[in-house]
């Protein structure tokens, strides 16, 4: 099994995308003090940099915010799935993290998560049995996942049945909107399968959650009356299950929040019912947020704030390219594809250049888009064909992302830069 | 650096996406002997497997072909970035293999690739340096880039008259396609540009390059215009270089290929020159094919070739997931997302289902498709929504992907199966 230090402190060479290549292996915290530039040329593009000021910036907001809110925060793994960045929220204050997957929960707890949410319903044996390794090897671990159906909870029984030695799996019901993903659809069906939850001998059922983050559109009127109506089903169903004595433990867990329209569930994750109650947000995309989808969902998040929470989250990730070709006027061709960086809920951003041999970024013109990627080309293409900005066969080009979960996973490790593009830090990504 | 032997062998733990969580580490080699069976639980889902049978025929029906054409096999080595299939395309007679970046190339090269292309305009001085750390370390290697641009050329030559100790480096001019991608757009931009080419002495002008793939639409008729009006502008240009004594080396490269029309320019690629020629495919996705893109795409190159080239590509690549949820009729959540499997050309199809328990999948109803894919969830839709048949919670669902490129980066390594889903090998990939 890798080791934690393994984890934590990798061995990284030229085998991996953007390591320097006259460099020898290095461990990742080394890197930090090599004395590397991405702009002097230091590291192979594509490149995927953090911008530690920002990151610094966006763990101590929304700490902020949930503080504010009077609530906890675990943050989703999966968006970056990076040990580092793991330690780095738990530092910063999370409560736990949360995860989508039992491997990636593995991957959570080896980075020193103790308190952690599966937000999704475990069903196999391989699953089960995976929480149950776990669970033993970590006397100090809490695992609480997700349930929505009584098919469901038979499978955990049946399991649970042939496995005596077993621990007590911690659940929440989970509560869906027609027409959405996973979740209880009504009131009855929820009712029903606490019911069935409390009964069980091999759950204990700690909390109720839903995920709201799906329908988001950005408009603030849409989205209020979206998440308003979805967290009355789950206080109605909260209060249901606190008043019948179906929750077990100390204290209710009220869990919800992508990355979205986080601030519109915030507010609701502290019903008043008569057990203590947890409220736990789980957004995991704010970390280094993005030029692209979240950008536009916050703009809206921020107008709803107002000015009193101070500049909200700024994007930390962009992916560095060089220009390969000029083929034809008003098109250069940039040596970075759908391998390097997230296309799923747009596509990326031009935002800054850095003509070849300088060491100073500055800003492009507004026509510059990009209109389309393949496995390893991007297509920027600009208006003014005569443009004198026009980039040149050489230059490097500053992309914004959109969706920072499909930009992570392309990547085993990402420098961390300052402000100047010099690398202070790294992080490994482990997916 | 990771020695060859971890590259080739690399040791696999829990923390791999798909490990057996109750499994010591293994080495990938010992993995074909552990006994495991896909279907009987021993591998937690999603897991993406690769057919042995299917992988074989692919390999040998495409070498089978190159030899019919009387042309060679440089694979795209971007498709997979697996050592082991590297190695097995090589094994089964390819001439060389193509990559898309130069640290892909290092992995080529680690993996015993000998003779490479890269299928790009390679211009920065971090890249160019990375050629050069090569062929200084490999003798035997060679390494042919493509150069579309006086730019380009001249980048190049800046670096070299920097690195007075450089190899000569080996270069394709690229012709490309007005609206395309990269390569010359006009024949009197081509001719110049290979002049200037046998004037340098950074380089050395040893072919010439199209790409038709990005083109191909399925519809042979239009396809085939397409792919004749390019390839005699490679010709014409090929044969001004050949007839004015442009081209250097012994024999002359002329390649093209994907893996979409690659029959329609494999006739192309040993026109009538003075010197030698070397005729080069570039496909890469032919090792495991697809239900999706590239199958609609080989139902026209079938009936193109007729029958007298036997069964032609299958489908070797499926990943499979369990059903998580049921949360309405006529609608089942797969846990399988963006994360796993391809979704930029097309969704994925269900192809097979195994239930809870058993060992042998079955067919699927017609009306049964995946309608969204989120990060880690995936809609299976029906029509019936009283179906008999309707997926249960637990039951297992194996999908069909289209465009391996993007579902073989989303893995570190992937079991090979028996057509009973024993698992008797394994590969791992280095993006």
């Amino acid at each position: 099994m890798t080791t934690d230090n393994e984890l934590f402190d990798p061995i990284l060479d030229t085998r991996f995308k953007g390591y320097p290549r006259t460099q020898p292996p290095k461990r990742r915290s080394e890197i930090g003090q090599a004395g590397w530039h991405v702009l002097a040329g230091d590291l192979p593009l594509p490149l995927a940099v953090l911008k530690r000021e920002a990151l610094e910036h966006n763990l101590a907001w929304m700490q902020a915010r949930v503080r504010q809110w009077g609530i906890d925060l675990a943050p989703h793994g999966k968006t970056t799935m990076s040990p580092q960045l793991f330690r780095r929220q738990l530092d910063a204050g999370a409560w736990g993290l949360t995860f989508a997957t039992v491997t990636q929960l593995a991957v959570g707890v080896a980075a020193g998560a103790r308190r952690t949410l599966i937000a999704n319903q475990v069903v196999s044996d391989e699953d089960l049995a995976g929480i149950q390794l776990l669970l033993h090897a970590h006397m100090d671990l809490r695992v609480v996942f997700l349930v929505d159906s009584l098919a469901q909870l038979g499978l955990i029984e049946a399991w649970a049945e042939r496995h005596h030695e077993s621990l007590p799996l911690e659940v929440m019901l989970e509560i869906g909107v027609e027409g959405g993903r996973t979740g209880c659809r009504t009131q009855e069906e929820a009712v029903t399968l606490a019911t069935a939850l409390r009964q069980s001998k091999a759950v204990r059922l700690v909390g109720i959650e839903c995920y709201e983050g799906l329908a988001a559109t950005g408009e603030s009127g849409a989205d209020t009356a979206y998440a308003n109506a979805l967290m009355d089903r789950v206080e109605a169903v909260a209060r249901h299950c606190d008043t019948h004595g179906l929750f077990e433990g100390d204290e209710v867990i009220v869990s919800a929040g992508g990355s979205a329209i986080f601030d519109l569930v915030a507010g609701r994750l502290k019903p008043a019912l008569k057990a203590g109650v947890r409220g736990v947000l789980r957004s995991g995309c704010y970390v280094t947020h993005d030029h692209g989808f979240y950008k536009r969902m916050l703009s809206a998040v921020d107008q709803r704030l107002g000015c009193d929470c101070g500049e909200s989250l700024r994007p930390a990730m962009e992916v560095w390219a060089t220009v390969q070709s000029r083929p034809e006027p008003g098109l250069a061709i940039l040596a970075v594809g759908k391998r390097d960086i997230s296309f799923d809920l747009s596509l990326p951003v031009p935002i800054a250049r850095a003509a070849r041999g300088s060491l100073v970024p500055e800003g492009v013109p507004a026509d510059w888009k990009i209109t389309g990627l393949n496995d390893q080309h991007a297509y920027l293409r600009w208006d003014d064909a005569a443009s004198p900005q026009a980039p040149a066969v050489g230059d490097r080009i500053g992309l914004g992302i959109s969706h920072p979960c499909t930009t992570f996973d392309k990547w085993h490790w990402m420098p961390v830069v300052e402000e100047d593009y010099r690398v202070s830090d790294a992080v490994s990504m482990h997916f």
